[in-house]
């Protein structure tokens, strides 16, 4: 089996959001959310067991699912897909609203969102497949949104091991013939021959000479977080 | 509700193929396919109940999914989009072959193809969630794959109403200035304004005045199947 294959299917990247029994609020990137029938308006979407929001959506039934733009910033991207909201609040510094159904709504970056309560639910292994009839959904912006692969090839973003389309493919972009160094939170590889232009980090410049406040475009580790790599 | 913002969701384009318990072939454009998880390797494609690739994934509980290139012309989605394996053979002159579970794989304008093993469902109403385990993949071709936006917005192609996706979008192209043609086989509209690439028809040139053999770009059928719309 060729597991590239899997790397050309098409998805556009999302946060999903929902709230705990208590009333806490917590959100995710995703990739997998889809719409599944047209009569009712419904749609689904995939999250792995392990993550908080997961759990969430499992107690409170109900989700929103913020489609970002296509220019939504690395550390937008790296906060909610890269850290975890028993560590952090994510929505501390994040601008949403409380939709019709109680859920947080992300509008950061959101060009579109839906609000949907869960009918169904299918276990498949690691992650759930949520079904939810949509109750609400609204367009925000007319920009472009962020498709998958153009956060991989355009913004060189990278993908959590939770995620379900992770197939090592961090593996891609390691070359031997510079020194890499890779984030050992996120798994952002830092390439000299690329630099990083969302931070003003022209190509060509080496790793050791990165300034010393510079941090990981997608999580923000700080340059002690990276290990070289070849 | 503003049912625009499911029209943001991004979706790639695909030819999802299987065989009847007495081993004939069928296949449909999907656009709803994603990975699920990648411990085991595991997709999910939906599909309207009252297709007949519905009936024989059913039946067979097996499936592949060809992934449709940028570039596939409009005449050939027409053909697994717009037609029922119920009216003709589809895999008559179409290039495919015999997966390792017995699918036929659709090679035509095919960069990639996954083959795999149904292992869940999830009825969701209209559709169903089918689940499988990928058993074979692979790349044919280095080229990009074709995305619903694009199909749409390029390609101005258009959603059967049993598309998960269907939301009236068809009315979108409904502008007042010119005579549009709607073809009431698939819904393709023809706009004076816009021509026909596919087929050398320069814009500016009147549905009237199009040539006899001229057919829907999209489902083959001829000028006589089409309506003027205002």
């Amino acid at each position: 089996m060729n597991k590239k294959a899997l790397h050309k299917i098409s998805y556009g990247l999302y946060v999903v959001s929902s709230l705990s029994k208590n009333g806490e609020y917590n959100g995710q990137i995703a990739n997998t959310v889809f719409q599944i029938t047209s009569e009712p308006v419904r749609i689904a979407v995939s999250l792995n067991k392990e993550n908080l929001t997961h759990k969430y959506v499992s107690e409170s039934g109900v989700f929103s699912v913020s489609v970002l733009a296509q220019d939504t910033p690395l550390k937008f991207i790296g906060k909610f897909g890269f850290k975890s909201g028993r560590d952090i609040d994510k929505f501390e510094g994040t601008e949403f609203k409380k939709g019709t159904l109680g859920t947080p709504i992300v509008l950061d970056h959101t060009i579109a969102y839906l609000e949907a309560k869960v009918t169904d639910k299918l276990d498949v292994g690691t992650h759930t497949i949520f079904v939810g009839d949509v109750v609400d959904a609204d367009v925000l912006l007319e920009k472009p949104p962020m498709t998958y692969d153009y956060y991989h090839k355009v913004k060189r973003g990278t993908a959590p091991k939770t995620a379900p389309t992770y197939i090592e493919e961090q593996k891609k972009t390691e070359k031997k013939t510079y020194k890499k160094y890779r984030c050992k939170i996120c798994g952002y590889v830092y390439d000299p021959e690329l630099g990083d232009a969302s931070q003003d980090i022209k190509a060509g410049i080496p790793f050791e000479e990165l300034p010393d406040d510079w941090t990981c475009p997608v999580c923000g580790a700080p340059k002690e977080d990276f290990v070289e790599i070849d």
